[in-house]
């Protein structure tokens, strides 16, 4: 088998890591299916998920380790971890409580483009907790 | 307003490409909630996107537009689109039909870390087509 047969059929887990030693990592709520966020792990970060089964994330702003829900108290349990065909890409199913993003709103993706327009867009969640009380 | 709460507050569509002109672009099933795969824009791609209706990304490994489908028929047709809080990341709602991923899987993500294990893989789905019969 060539070595993209190999990533790609495999049974063997070999995350790629680009040239910062990230990968992308995306959280999607096991129960509703809803995204929540997208962020990135470096392998210390990985490897902390799975052995504790919180998310743990690599934050590029703050170059450093971040413990998903450490301030907010916000924790995503990880159900389950998936990877891409190419295996560049992780997909984390998680369990969580209410409110997952800094802004107040439960999943980070609160807009969208409004239809007919490539400029504007509008707000199609709610705010569900005052992140000003979460983040001092 | 600083310029991060514009960006996460407001309702002016700005997506920040990064040093390579890329944007991560996530495909979800419009219909069932699940991830179909993870991809790449450059601004022109988004532009085609929003005016055609259909997902248009950017391979990194041909370098070159690709028009989602173009070879395999398997478009994907886009209702909605969503963008994150601090507007890196785009997520694509789309209603597509049977097998998004050039392996023959409906989606990229057909393989989870086994339970109790950092290195083994398990599938997850069955192939939904045959990619030698499509991809010639």
């Amino acid at each position: 088998m060539s070595v993209s047969r190999i990533i790609e059929e495999g049974a063997e887990f070999s995350p790629k890591f680009d040239s910062n030693g990230l990968i992308t990592a995306i959280s999607q709520d096991a129960q509703t299916g809803q995204i929540l966020m997208v962020a990135y792990m470096n392998q210390e970060a990985l490897s902390l998920t799975i052995e504790t089964g919180n998310a743990v994330f690599y934050s590029r702003s703050r170059k450093k380790l971040w413990k998903k829900g450490e301030e907010s108290g916000h924790v995503q349990k990880v159900r389950q971890i998936l990877i891409d065909c190419d295996q560049d890409c992780l997909l984390l199913k998680v369990d969580v409580d209410s409110g997952q993003c800094h802004t107040g709103h439960q999943s980070c993706f609160y807009r969208g483009l409004k239809r007919g327009s490539s400029q504007e867009l509008e707000f199609i969640a709610e705010k569900v907790y005052d992140p000003s009380k979460v983040y001092k």
